[in-house]
């Protein structure tokens, strides 16, 4: 059974760099919620490299930010019993790049909740690849409230 | 005067997804030495937004990791006399986003070195635009040795 992604089922018309299904030059992360985790599938391009063969910090970084997003909003709108995610945005969040990361096959995301509060969500996340743990991420995930720049925006 | 940016002097055929002169579908970052801050400013494009009008944090992460790493590989190129900078490479990195990053015109970025040692350095850097600063960082970039697999890489 293939499963819909968060995207896909809740924000079909987002353009975002990272997981906006319609953002061609996007990274268009997929990620589906998998038990009590929220998991994703994803494959480099070339130009996503630091250099030949190997996967850029930064693209890490956008990857597990985007991905852990969702799982916090994700969270949120089941812990609320809502139909639909709240609008959550980043507040921070840290990458340890613990060895270099192979660009010849995809790479996998992890994340699940570690914290929770009725607004906001802390998540920790993994980038597997070549069957290693590359990057770990630890992020801080907010709902935002009417008349935030972001309310509503995707 | 016009001051050549560090990618462009010292590594001009990378394809950095961050920071890489020759990859036409990257960020394309120009750090530049102002005194002992290394500064750039940089505009943003529609499909770097995470909604219209605002900038997605994972590229801010990007670009200030980019940013950040080769502060410290220049850094490190002056503390050992050396003509080029060593290869270096990203530890960790921890972004705080403070407000929404508004993307009508340049983001200006500002980092220094705030530790350092013989093979690595701590960099904290922040992302300014609009008037605000709206994002901070701070990485552990480190001086690759003979064997690993970015060395003399970019």
């Amino acid at each position: 059974m293939t499963k819909i992604s968060l995207q896909d089922q809740y924000s079909p018309q987002s353009a975002c760099f990272g997981c906006g299904p319609v953002n061609s030059k996007g990274l268009r992360i997929k990620s589906i919620v998998e038990g009590d985790q929220v998991v994703a599938d994803w494959v480099p391009e070339p130009h996503h490299e630091a250099f030949p063969g190997m996967l850029n910090g930064g693209i890490m970084g956008s990857l597990l930010d985007c991905h852990s997003n969702w799982t916090a909003a994700w969270h949120l709108m089941k812990q609320g019993g809502a139909a639909s995610p709240p609008c959550t945005v980043t507040a921070d969040y840290a990458i340890k790049l613990l060895r270099p990361t192979p660009t010849h096959g995809p790479v996998h995301l992890v994340a699940k909740v570690v914290e929770s509060k009725e607004d906001r969500v802390v998540i920790e996340a993994t980038l597997t690849a070549g069957g290693k743990v590359c990057a770990t991420c630890r992020g801080t995930f907010v709902a935002v409230k009417p008349g935030h720049p972001a309310y509503h925006r995707w």
